[in-house]
């Protein structure tokens, strides 16, 4: 299995002034094809480390795919360089060259010297055609390694990556094994608790692999198995899948890049059913949450944000008997806010926020302490409990998606 | 001068699946304290590889920063593959492991073996305390060479970093220069024209430097002064200050770390005024920021979301005749509904935010349209308009923004 070294050259990265975005997108690519990528670096435009730093990729990589450093100015060197090393002409192609002299010619600009650099490629190396500007790409194979010189901006580096170097990259060193690749989204489980309870398949599991991350409140499993074919592969994948949801499947509320909001919203969107809320501890968050997605007003039509004890009964009309027999942070309050909020916005569903964000306690109960009211057109209204930590806004955060979560289950149990 | 090298663990950023952020993040903060970063790396989670890039890094950089690995998982490595090529023990530290206690215990529920491993640093480190997490950070310095370790969540890397290393890095490092820096906040001018406006200072200074940054709708300016004394590299930040705002001074909010919705909910508790909100494309995201304040309670009453135009009229009794003849993207419609929420939860100062967030237009106002209306107690009501982009949740978080602007020029001139 061929491995992949990506090098990006520019002192501008190392100044922090643009993220290397270029790595992740090209890393992407090559997964897909099932070639190892084990090294990213980063280096200046500096002739004795950039020489360096070829050194030691060639030591550890097969492949070396190099960004940035192809423009026309002084400090682009990249070819330079590797033609010395490799001991090298530099060689004008003619396609670019004439690309160049047509633009300046049809502008009636004056070409200077450096542009014609842009044309100049490694000699004995395919051209690599930049449909978005005029540096030249190249791909070389030369004593067991394949180099790959791409531009550095990511809108002409993209396409010639996508559209010549994979395709040359595939045929030369791919086709062996294919990897695939699955995420599953775990909500309500910590990553530690969830690692745990997979750690025998984490540690003794060689394919497919498993690797867990934490999100913001939420758990991503990556689950990536290699084999001959794509079927094989996917098979692999689906076996493994299986036993963590033999585990913890309960957690599970989507698979790939969508988020809870993201699900949840689809669902009332796609089903036409509308919603309210009313928040105290969060305050909005779970509205503004809901807001996001272009298109929503067909089903959110808004709701309270009751902070204090005095606009629950003022603007939501909560009973002054619940808050003074069961106080605000209580299953009945939450559920009157619940029914109030769903029946003056005239909604299907109504769900309510209560709670003690913290990091001070309130009405005896300690910060974490919550409440989600859920009512929902001929149905019983619920409310549910949950016991947080003592972090306010990370509290907040959790509530929200608990209550996108409390939504999803009742859409599937009601679908 | 000390070189520094920026590496990178995780088999995540070799996938692609994250874009290395935080190597950015840190060559901006070491450029500042004027230490070079000569080179980035990303290694996976594979001991030999990373022992390899260790070997490498100690070759050619002076500072080894380390992210990622920190973790409780059986793939987070760093310091114990560290600790092994450096010869060391692993020991406890008592501080995250009693942070990590109390938080299991406080939620009565079981502590894995793999947590406590997240308190685990090596012998003779420095602890960097993590203050967003449990994973705790090290700064180490052996054989010439200056080791510093940070968990891989820019959300802990971060503040981490900024607190904890970095004074440590420039002490140890920057040395026989006193390095002095000021951090300028600007709201409402974009971060091209302020560079603009600054460009012979930015390319001519040398002492101090100038760097601006584009924020979350706000552009932040670094003035960075080396000297003998504290005393005078802060007459020449001083200098350079005063400078920049006979140019730009009137879109300057405050200094340092502070945020502007920070600074308003600490003028309006520090005065007792009291706010409730209205808010439509915002959806909420007003009133949830300042709700993350502690003890917002005091002056933050609540407010409504009024998403559609039939919650305008039936929660906040906006007039049919303003919504009909003017529409909700209106002064009108900004001015009442300022009013009635101020009214409707009994307060001093009512905002409301009207608008189209986007992407499309709505009743013949292109995206971006807003109105922000504040009705303060024995003041004329004010609506004024802003004419943002397309994105839809940029306009969203821009307004927010521009609403706590507001407020904050209304308490100033009105002090």
């Amino acid at each position: 299995m061929a491995s992949a070294e990506i090098i990006a050259v520019g002192t501008e990265l190392l100044l922090g002034q643009i993220v290397n975005s270029n790595a992740a997108f090209i890393s992407q690519e090559l997964a897909a094809d099932g070639i190892y990528v084990y090294h990213h670096t980063v280096v200046g435009d500096n002739p004795e480390r950039l020489k360096e730093v070829i050194k030691i990729a060639e030591n550890r990589s097969d492949i070396l795919i190099f960004t940035g450093g192809l423009g026309p100015t002084e400090d682009d060197i990249t070819k330079q360089i590797l033609a010395k090393h490799l001991k090298k002409d530099l060689v004008t192609d003619q396609f670019h060259m004439n690309k160049i002299t047509e633009y300046f010619t049809s502008r009636s600009r004056t070409m200077t010297e450096n542009n014609k650099l842009q044309a100049v490629i490694i000699e004995g190396s395919t051209v690599l055609n930049n449909d978005y500007g005029f540096a030249a790409g190249m791909f070389l194979k030369e004593n067991n390694h394949t180099y790959i010189l791409l531009p550095g901006p990511p809108s002409e580096m993209k396409p010639m990556f996508t559209r010549y170097a994979n395709p040359l990259i595939v045929n030369e060193n791919g086709g062996k094994t294919i990897l695939e690749s699955k995420i599953l989204r775990f909500f309500g489980i910590g990553e530690s608790q969830l690692a745990a309870d997979l750690n025998d398949l984490i540690v003794t599991q060689v394919n497919p692999t498993i690797a867990t991350y934490a999100g913001d409140n939420e758990v991503v499993v990556r689950v990536t198995a290699t084999a001959k074919t794509k079927e094989e592969a996917a098979k692999l994948v689906n076996e493994t899948e299986q036993e963590i949801l033999r585990r913890d499947g309960t957690f599970l509320y989507g698979y790939g890049e969508v988020s809870l909001p993201e699900l949840v919203t689809a669902m009332l969107l796609e089903r036409k059913i509308t919603i309210s809320a009313a928040e105290s501890f969060t305050a909005g968050l779970f509205q503004a949450e809901i807001a996001r997605f272009p298109g929503i007003s067909k089903i959110f039509k808004g709701g309270m944000v009751t902070y204090s004890a005095e606009t629950k009964q003022s603007i939501l009309e909560v009973s002054s008997q619940v808050i003074k027999e069961k106080g605000v942070v209580s299953s009945e309050c939450a559920s009157e806010m619940a029914d109030n909020v769903r029946r003056l916005c005239n909604t299907d569903i109504g769900i309510s926020f209560t709670g003690v964000a913290g990091p001070d306690s309130l009405e005896g109960h300690p910060a974490g302490t919550i409440w989600i009211g859920l009512s929902v057109k001929n149905h019983q209204t619920e409310a549910y409990q949950f016991v947080y930590g003592r972090d306010r806004n990370h509290n907040r955060r959790r509530a929200v998606k608990q209550g996108f979560q409390l939504i999803k289950q009742f859409l599937d149990a009601n679908a």
